[in-house]
């Protein structure tokens, strides 16, 4: 990821004439949206927390004891993460559960927002927001001071256990072909309120927000491969 | 733990007279009673998954971040002995699902049963439940094959994560004084169902069943500690 469109944290608030470049505008990226660092990492602590609820909630449900059991080391991967984003907010001096609560009202409706009506729709639905979500973080995460975007990079870089979920859902899908095309719809509909959170994280200016949209092409084509895996269009 | 008392697998069945000594029959120990290696590991799995979606539960209903926080992490350890078990059975040769797959009806039906009525009682019934039990399969897995036995000894005494536990109960009575005598009657009625559980997984005759109660004692004397350290009388 080059550095060189790296913007510096205070910007110059320069009066902008009309006749400004609407291509200059269209060039932001990720990087140049990164909150603060302690808002970063508790909206990405949280998260992840949140990802081990709705994961133990599909543990809880799972018709099988082996679903039952993969569901619960993919949450582990999910409280690992959290565990070592916590670790590095309170090596910084922080207190993960102050700098977590901020967020909690945003992402506990964005959690019930994106809950099935069934295991494999909580299913799908834990594979696309921590899928992109995870994908997502990572590369705002790049616009964070050099030391701590080397370690979030490498603690949000691990495993999701994506491959698993994948499994579980193909597996259903396999046994009730009818479950296909609810399921792809589903997708679909959950992709924009992971947008949205996903839109929320960044800090943006009136101008950001109008060029913002680009930037999550990469992630929807990483979303559409992620349903094309499932057999489902996106 | 001495090997003299270890009784053979198959054992003669002579014919009982009623001359016996009572206080030979009174000589029962937990290793006598230990179940064969399959069923002993598949039971030990499934409760671990068990400890795992109760801990998840009570992550996802806890009143702060912080308790959130702590709740996942005491999960990361219940589902660091699932998988370990689980890696144990696989080693064997043997399907994880399939060892645990029969005792999901009776430890299904005990979750339940130790279901509280409000976070607190669910607190504790994780801290009762879980600190009572994997005590117990550490005694009896004592009488496990050599090899086994260990693995099973080193797994199962790992932590529990029960201090955590207890400091989150500490503190909500701490806040609430009344909550004490509730919690205290709670911990009394668990400590049934939970030595219903733990006898369940015995393979007795019916000389045993008569003589198992004291294998208790010293189990009851440990939760009652526990109980203790929270200001409970149990």
């Amino acid at each position: 990821m080059p550095d060189w469109f790296r913007r510096a944290t205070t910007r110059l608030d320069v009066p902008r004439i009309g006749t400004r470049e609407p291509r200059v505008a269209a060039r932001v990226e990720l990087v140049e949206l990164t909150p603060a660092t302690d808002a970063f990492l508790g909206q990405a602590a949280y998260l992840q927390l949140a990802f081990v609820e709705s994961l133990a909630r599909c543990a809880g449900a799972a018709p099988t004891t082996q679903a039952k059991e993969v569901l619960a080391r993919v949450a582990a991967l999910a409280i690992a993460k959290q565990r070592a984003l916590s670790d590095l907010i309170a090596e910084r001096g922080g207190d993960p559960a102050e700098l977590m609560d901020p967020y909690v009202p945003t992402i506990d409706r964005f959690q019930q927002l994106i809950r099935g009506t069934d295991w494999y729709e909580d299913l799908v639905s834990n594979l696309v927001a921590a899928g992109f979500l995870d994908e997502f973080l990572v590369q705002v995460g790049k616009g964070l001071d050099g030391d701590v975007a080397g370690r979030v990079a490498r603690i949000l870089s691990q495993p999701t256990g994506e491959a698993d979920l994948l499994a579980l859902v193909s597996a259903g899908i396999d046994t009730n072909p009818r479950l296909a095309s609810r399921l792809a719809m589903w997708g679909r509909r959950l992709v924009g309120d992971t947008m949205l959170l996903a839109r929320s994280i960044l800090v943006m200016d009136a101008d950001d927000e109008a060029n913002v949209e680009p930037v999550f092409t990469e992630l929807i084509a990483a979303h559409t491969r992620r349903m094309d895996a499932l057999g489902l269009t996106a």
